[in-house]
């Protein structure tokens, strides 16, 4: 529709960085990849919900979440909805401004009360950048250690496939499983929602007490690196194997667990390659057959 | 793993009803679904989330959640983590009880105080059932008025596909769509949210002010059918047609906005189904070339 072509900032892609592998041969070049960045949705000057998406259509998106939300009933009930009137467009882009009439309106103040506590003081100012820079606070980057040679990569989709036993029989589930360096199965697990799947292999290894570690420090300002994460072991990194896209949370779950390469049968976000690269996490996308694309950090994959 | 054998209930699969639609053959059969349920995580005996999740692994989902939410960093941060002491086990099969010990114990008063507002009270007692009836309270059930042919469902993959600029160039964002009965296109949506494509094609409706009026009404208790609402003009209903899988949120979005067939390239989930069923609503799924399951109401598809 019209919006993302009239609106600078509001392209539903962005073009990233990439070393792609296809066979033998490997080419340092470029991508497009889906847009991922959060909008404000405010209601009477103030944020209701921060929700993740894909630039354009944003009047809309609000429009629909108040819907679903069981906000609002009909057109009838909003008074005006638009971008954030900000000077600075960049910021403003990122934040729709929604002012209801009526019954509706009347409801406002006790709606926000409600999720008062749960919203991040958000200013006419959340963007993917500053959602970078918040979840980077109290985590150190990945050390640029150890390697996973690329043939272990490749054959990951299958091993992982192997595992998915439930979606054999419904076709409804997604999968993550643990590898280590040399392809070995650590764990594996099902779920029907994408970030589920991640948890629960991450949980499993927390519960074995393996020596899974947040790497998110909250006693002090100061990162700090927590080396005991066996995942660090120079030399040894642990692989994370998805079997659908990677949005940024998924790069955000493997970052806290100090799992320093992250691989997927399919497509990254933006949000996902920009943080991989501040996280000092590599980012697989891509992988099928003899071929992959490689995001970020890409020396810690061997053979390329 | 082994928790899914050894504890009643916390199958990852359920089996639903079908109609099967193959070429000019129609069987009236069973399918297996992924399950999707919800999951209460507790604190110290309080609720502090809610997730929808496949049934099995809970202990280590909640544990994983708390690494992902920066909660705990380590194994050292629990006490204790079980399934709840309920002695109704359908109840207590969906409460993982966390208990915390040392610094993270002490954060846990502020943290459920931060939570507080926004968590529906549940006591040893969220389940699927209890879901579908907090959802279905206002809202009233879909006519079952008018039909869609199976050929035009058979066309929709395509017709959504031809949308999906995004994807063509990323391979990374859901996609959605609006068609009316005879396959006409109403309105399509990208993002790399499954939910927010769907949001995005009911909200640009609502914003061109085309009758689309929520279903939902909270000025009595009784459900108040909207009739008004043009997508449930006998003769003629609606289809929303999804790129992927069908989460119960999509149905709930579809049943919110009164669209009362809801049609799926990929798999629903087991709650997606018992919803729709309730609902009223026609859920079509695997829509594949001459080939489709119907999983509720199919007194809607034409040519079956």
């Amino acid at each position: 529709m019209s919006e993302r072509r009239e609106v600078p900032g509001l392209e539903p892609t962005r073009v990233v960085p990439v070393t792609r592998v296809s066979g033998g041969d490997v080419s340092r070049t470029s991508d497009v990849a889906a847009a991922e960045e959060p909008l404000d949705i405010r209601l009477h000057g103030r944020s209701f919900a921060v929700i993740m998406r894909t630039p354009g259509e944003d009047r809309a998106l609000a429009a629909g979440f108040l819907l679903s939300e069981r906000i609002i009933h009909s057109a009838d009930d909003i008074g005006a909805i638009e971008h954030c009137r900000h000077p600075d467009q960049t910021k403003a882009h990122h934040v729709v401004d929604v002012y209801l009439v009526g019954d509706a309106a009347a409801r406002v103040p006790q709606l926000l009360e409600s999720r008062r506590q749960f919203i991040a003081n958000s200013s006419c100012g959340v963007c993917g950048r500053s959602t970078i820079e918040e979840l980077a606070a109290g985590i150190a980057p990945l050390p640029a250690v150890g390697s996973v040679h690329l043939d272990v990569i490749r054959s990951l989709p299958e091993r992982l496939r192997a595992r998915q036993a439930t979606f054999d029989e419904t076709g409804g589930l997604h999968g993550a499983a643990l590898f280590a360096a040399d392809g070995t199965l650590i764990a594996s697990a099902e779920d029907v929602g994408r970030h589920n799947a991640v948890d629960k292999v991450f949980g499993s290894q927390l519960l074995e007490d393996t020596g899974v570690r947040s790497l998110f420090s909250n006693s002090g300002t100061e990162p700090v690196p927590q080396i005991e994460n066996r995942d660090l072991t120079p030399g040894s990194p642990r692989v994370l194997m998805v079997s659908g896209r990677v949005s940024f949370e998924i790069v955000q779950k493997a970052w806290l667990a100090g799992v320093p390469v992250l691989a997927a049968v399919s497509a990254p976000t933006s949000l996902a390659v920009e943080l991989a690269d501040r996280a000092g996490l590599t980012l697989v996308g891509f992988v099928r057959g003899q071929s992959l694309n490689i995001y970020s950090h890409d020396s810690r994959i061997g053979g390329v």
